[in-house]
């Protein structure tokens, strides 16, 4: 058995699972997008962790600094929100290599405060440190609002649903990949609206909240894996399985060009593409339209995109047919 | 200006320092050696996050995987000791370069999980991703005691004090890095001892607790630059000079007998050596009899290495002379 074969998350369950402790300040520990700690005083907070490195999660020469910065604070507050929380506090460590310039270390660090800033949280602490490559690694900590939401809750018979669009972010990869002459086929506003939605996701922490009190999820993911290994995360967690209606997914007209100019399946994009950082939400389906309302008044869309089954495991409708879907999603390893 | 031209400490004052917010709900932030965070509901933690890399912090070959994990949970430990904490829950990142065997990182756990299993801290989650070199990142959160030991409060004519011996990581550092005949010079057990202050130092979690209660120390930061470092840190933090008196530092048999063997001076150890993970603290004289015997009833020394000067700056007393000090420590950069 070796790392590659594990996989990631089957690595981090080799490593931790055997030596779950019980404590009865943590509530919820690994195996969550957050952690929820109760503190002495009857307080709690959240806290995830995220650790970004140059060449596995980025190209340090097509990844501008700012939008480096700001996209490894995202991911946590995306985590946060994941769990019906808001963030409050950041903890950033760096390892810049020698030759990063002062002025680009200054770039990364106003795309970390940029985001900060919007969301008024307080960076308390970090380290800086040399490295031989470029690694991030940010640390935050959040309020939850009255529940968290888990990822372990959702019941047969419930819908699935997502904030926003998917495939979005894997579109703006393989442009930021691609050629200036595959790009030239596609109107410049997209190529920049796609690859923004892959350098700039937007953290789903206001929706969060206006779904949590109009839909009462009974549990809730951020997607960075994909909808496939994301969903596969939530109904292994939950003990259930799930279907994916895949011809209601919301694939966007700017992904579906994307997809034609670069001669992909914008369905792969969908399922395996992974780092949209929307939330998906399982819940009572007299729920959906609620939802729909309060999201639709902050400009964001929520899409029904399949349905909880008792029976363990993964499938996908496509065109009245349903089949087994492999939940792989993003793996690191 | 450049990366190193500025200096670790210099580079995070020059990110950060501008930028500082006004947060009630940070007592302390950036600049101590763990964060203050109050929660809704009267309660408060402390955090801090400590980055290692491969190659900058240890060498792969020369780091046994299980003292690998071991010191990137025990500095950060140490840091929640600095403040007068007791360390609780921890999240770990790592980034496995793809030659990393499966047995490797499970000895890494191992080390992390066994310093976590002592102190009864949970590992409530954390990342594992793929990386160039090995990376961890760990973030510890703690409950202070009844108040938090900032750095700042150091009181001209208080005495300076130091848990434990000095230099002695910096002796074991050496001994690493040198060649078995140099080693054979001396006992076994004393390069033994000595390559564990540097590889497995004692955060000293419980003395913290001693240390305040007896000594109400006026300001505390754990050894990790080296003392004219760290001396320094406090120093500027308070806003006072420091005396360190170089005739009496807590150097021991075995530290000295590294440095014949090695040629070394060992007060440049001590001074500059770094990463001892002592806690140095700022007193009243007349406190110092009663740390000394609570502290010996753990089986650990306390020593008065210098005292607090109205006049800003860095001096060390030897053979009766007084000179300034260079408050360089050991810079990353």
């Amino acid at each position: 058995m070796d790392l590659k074969s594990l996989g990631e998350f089957g690595l981090i369950e080799h490593l931790t699972g055997r030596r779950k402790r019980c404590d009865e300040a943590v509530p919820v520990g690994i195996g969550d997008d957050a952690a929820v700690i109760r503190v002495p005083g009857n307080g709690s907070f959240l806290v995830c962790t995220d650790m970004l490195v140059e060449g596995i999660h980025f190209l340090r020469d097509k990844t501008p600094p700012a939008a480096l910065g700001y996209k490894a604070m995202a991911v946590n507050f995306s985590d946060i929100a994941a769990m019906g929380g808001i963030p409050r506090q950041a903890l950033v460590s760096v390892g810049w290599p020698a030759d990063c310039s002062l002025a680009y270390v200054e770039e990364v660090y106003e795309g970390l405060y940029a985001l900060a800033d919007e969301y008024q949280v307080t960076i308390v602490g970090g380290d800086t440190v040399r490295a031989p490559f470029l690694v991030l690694n940010v640390t935050v900590l959040g309020e939850a609002r009255e529940r968290a939401v888990r990822r372990s809750g959702a019941k047969p018979g419930e819908k699935l649903a997502v904030t926003g669009r998917l495939g979005a972010s894997a579109a703006g990869l393989a442009l930021l990949l691609a050629g200036e002459e595959v790009k030239s086929r596609i109107p410049a506003e997209v190529v920049k609206d796609l690859v923004d939605a892959h350098l700039r996701p937007a953290p789903r922490v206001r929706e969060a909240g206006l779904l949590v009190a109009a839909g009462n999820p009974s549990a809730m993911i951020d997607l960075s894996d994909g909808l496939a290994g994301d969903a596969g995360h939530l109904a292994a967690a939950s003990g259930v399985g799930v279907l994916i209606y895949g011809d209601r997914l919301p694939v966007d007209d700017r992904t579906k060009a994307a997809a034609v100019a670069l001669n992909k399946d914008y369905l792969e994009w969908a399922l395996y593409g992974g780092e949209d950082y929307e939330l998906l939400v399982t819940l009572a389906e007299e729920r959906v339209a609620g939802v729909k309302q309060r999201l639709a008044g902050a400009g964001v869309t929520f899409s029904v995109v399949g349905e909880i089954l008792p029976q363990k495991g993964l499938w996908l409708e496509r065109r009245g047919k349903t089949a087994p879907l492999t939940g792989k999603g993003f793996e690191h390893f």
